[in-house]
C-alpha cells in the first residue's frame, strides 16, 4: 500500500506512470469493471467538498470498489475519537484505502507516520497540499499540449492560502513548464515566490499558455474581501475583456468551486478556451490511477 | 436524455407508457438486474425527505445504477456554489441523471433551461409540482380500478400549499377521472378551484372512489394550526367514523409523511381500505420507469 | 425474518450457530459474494457511531446487499414522523432488514411489537442492550481461548450506564465464563450486582483472563467526571503498570471508542495483549452471521 501525501514525493517516472494509467482508464474503462471488486474505500471529508469528494466516489465505484462515506458529525469523532483511532477502526473493519480531507495539514501527516493499516490519500490538507488536484491539472495540460516543455502557466489570485499552487509547482517543474504567479499584493506569498516569479496580471494574461484562476475564499476572508468583491473582479477577475487578451491557443483553468463574478466572470466559465469542467472529468481518471497506485500499482 | 419537470409535459401516450413500464418492472425485476449497470445517478435533496429520497435510491439501485447522495450541508453549496455549477460538476464527473428536490420551484426550472449535462428529474419543487408522486398515485389507482373513467378522486386538506394536487390534476384528467377538493376555507386555492370543484368534506367522503388526505404541514404553519391540531382532526381529519362513511370499494390515500391524529386517525392509516403503504411500494416501480425514460426510454 | 433485540433471547444452540457462521464467513468470504444480492438493508443511527455503523455497512455489502443509510436530520423524522412510520416506509420501498441504534430502548422494543414489515436488528439501545457487541466480544474470546468454561471476565468502569455489560452477562454465562465487575463506587449498579460480583480493581487485574475496560462517557457525565479525568485514570485506568499486573495469557478488550489517557493509557491500546482492534475486525463476521439469521438463517 502506498500513501499519497503530496506531489513532491512523486518522481518524474511515477508521474508519467500515473498519467499513463489515467489515460488507460479514460480509454478502456467500461461499466461492470471489477478491478478492485469487493475491496473497500472510505471517504473522510472534514471540510465541505463537492468535486473532490464525488470525483473520488465515482473513481472508486468505477474500479468496482465498495464505498464507505464517513461524516464527522454523526460519528464517534463527535465523541472525541482521534483521527488515528477513526481510520484504524475503518481499516479494522476492512477499509483498504482512506481518502482524507482535513483542515489541519499536520493531522494527515501524523497519520502517515502512525500507519493505521490502510493506504492514505490526501484529498486536500489545509493550505498545505492537494496532490490529486495538481495531478488532474497536469493531466489536463498534457492532454491539451502534449509536451509541456517551455509552456507558461500563470496562477492568479490568493496564492498565500492556496493548497493547489504548492502542489502544482513540483509537477509542472518535472514536466518542464514555467510557472508564474500573480494577484493582489495582500495575497502574495514569500515562500512561493522563492520558487516562481511574480508578474503583473496583464503580463500573465498576455504571456501564459495556461491561466489558472484561483478561488477567492470569501468564506475565510469575508471581513477583508467581501465588501470589495466587485473591486477584486475589476482588478484581478478574468472578465470577458481580459480573456480576449489571452494568446491564441491558451486555456483557462480553475480548481473550483468558482465564485462567478469575482475571480472569473459568469460568461467566461464556459468560454471556448475554458477547461474548467474538463478538469473535473479528468479528475476521475486521475483518481482511479491514484487509487490503483495506493492498492499496489498496475500489476 | 429527457427531463421530468411536471406531469403537465406528459401526453396520454407517454403516461400510458410509463404505467406499462412500471408494471413491467414490478412483474419482471429480479435481483442482479444490470439495466443501467455502471451508470451514475445523483440524489440532491435540499429539503428533508424519507420516502421520495429512498424510493429513488432503491429504484436506481434496482436498475443496477451507482448512486451518489449529495448533501448540501457538507458540499460546496456551503461555499456558495450555484445549483447549476453543482449539477454541472456532478455531470462532469459522470452523473447521467440528477434527482432534485428544492424548496424554490424556479431553481429547478432554471436548471432545465441551463442544461447542465445530465437528465433532470423533479422530486418535489416547493408548492409547484411533484410529478413522480402524481405518477405513483395514478399507478396505485389504475392497479385498484383498472379503467379510471368517471372515478371520483377527492383531495382533502391543505390544497393551497400542496405540490401533490397540482401534479395530479393533469394526470387524472388524462385518464378520465373526476377530481374534487375539500378542506378548511383557509387552505382553499383559487387557482386550483378554476380547474376542479370544491365540495364539503361530508360530500367528498360519501361520493369519492379515492379519498386522498393531504399532510397538514405543521412545520410550515405552526403559528396558525398547531394550537388547533385537535380541532383540525375533528373537522377535517379522517377519523374511524368518517372512514365508515366511504362508499364500498373506495380507497384511502396519502402522500406521506402522515401526521397521525391530525389529518388522519392513527388507526385509519392501516385501515383495510388504506393504500398508503402500497403507494410507497408502487413508487419504486414508477420511479424505475421515470429513470428509464430519462436515460433514453425503452428502446 | 428474525429480529435481534438482545442476547437474552438467544439460546445456547443459537449462540453456537451464530459463532459457527461468523467463523464460516471469516474463513470463506471472498469478494463478489452474492449471498443476498439485490436485497436491501437500511442503517438507522439516531446516535453517533463509527465502528458499529460501518461494521454493519461492511457486513451488508460483503453479503452482496444494497445499503440505504438513513440520517434522521435530513429525513421526515425532522417533520415529526414516528419511528414506526419511518421503518414501515423503508420496508414498503423494499428494505428487508433494518439496523437501528436509538437512545430510547423503548423505541426499539415497541417497534418489534408493531412489526413494520422487515427484520429488526438492535445496534445499541440506550443503556439497555447492545447484542452484536456482546456477540463479537464472545467470538473474540472463543477465538482466543476455545472453551470459555471457568474463564474469568472482568468488566471495569461505568457499569451503570453500559449497554455492553448487560448484553454480555447472558452470553458469557451460557458459555460457562465467570463475570465480575469493578470500577468507581459512583458507577456501580445494583441490578448488575445481583447477577455478578463486584471486586476491587486490583483483584480484577490479577485474576481475570479478560479485562474489558468500558468507555467513560465524558460526553454524558462531563460535569461530574471531566475535571477528574486524570484522577479516574490514576485510580481506574489501565495504565502500563496496571497492564503488567495481568495474568500471563490474559487479554485486554474495549468496546470503543476509547478515551486514550482516561480509562486506558495511550500506549496500552495497542499492547500485545490488546484485542481492541481485533474486536472490530471480528465484529464484521459476527454481524454477517446476525444479518444472515435475520434474513432466514443458513438454509
Amino acid at each position: 500500500m502506498k500513501n499519497l501525501v503530496d506531489t513532491k514525493q512523486l518522481s518524474k517516472p511515477e508521474l508519467v506512470t500515473l498519467l499513463e494509467r489515467a489515460r488507460y482508464w479514460e480509454e478502456h474503462w467500461r461499466p461492470g469493471c471489477k478491478r478492485f471488486q469487493g475491496q473497500f474505500a472510505a471517504n473522510l471529508f472534514f471540510e465541505p467538498s463537492t468535486r473532490t469528494r464525488f470525483s473520488f466516489e465515482v473513481a472508486e465505484k468505477r474500479l468496482g470498489m465498495e464505498v464507505i462515506n464517513f461524516t464527522p458529525e454523526v460519528s464517534s469523532t463527535a465523541k472525541g475519537e482521534t483521527l488515528y483511532d477513526t481510520v484504524k477502526t475503518l481499516a479494522s473493519v476492512g477499509v483498504e484505502v482512506a481518502v482524507i480531507r482535513h483542515s489541519d495539514p499536520e493531522a494527515f501527516l501524523n497519520l502517515t507516520v502512525q500507519e493505521p493499516g490502510c493506504a492514505l490519500i490526501n484529498a486536500g490538507a489545509g493550505c498545505y497540499a492537494h496532490p490529486t488536484q495538481a495531478l488532474l491539472d497536469l493531466y489536463t495540460m498534457v492532454k491539451q499540449f502534449g509536451d509541456l516543455t517551455g509552456k507558461k502557466v500563470a496562477v492568479v489570485g490568493d496564492i498565500r492560502h492556496s493548497r493547489v499552487v504548492r502542489s502544482n509547482i513540483w509537477t509542472l517543474k518535472q514536466f518542464g513548464a514555467e510557472m508564474m504567479v500573480s494577484g493582489p499584493a495582500s495575497m502574495r506569498d514569500d515562500e512561493v515566490e522563492k520558487m516562481v516569479p511574480y508578474v503583473p496580471f496583464a503580463e500573465a494574461l498576455q504571456t501564459a499558455d495556461v491561466v489558472m484562476m484561483l478561488r477567492v475564499q470569501l468564506e475565510r476572508h469575508h471581513q477583508k474581501l467581501f465588501s470589495s468583491a466587485t473591486e477584486y473582479h475589476q482588478q484581478y477577475g478574468l472578465t470577458r475583456e481580459k480573456a480576449a487578451m489571452l494568446k491564441p491557443g491558451a486555456i483557462i483553468m480553475h480548481p473550483g468551486p468558482v465564485n462567478r463574478g469575482v475571480e472569473i466572470a459568469d460568461e467566461v466559465v464556459e468560454h471556448p478556451s475554458s477547461r474548467i469542467f474538463d478538469q473535473m472529468t479528468n479528475g476521475v481518471w486521475v483518481r482511479m490511477a491514484v487509487i490503483e497506485r495506493a492498492l499496489g500499482g498496475v500489476n
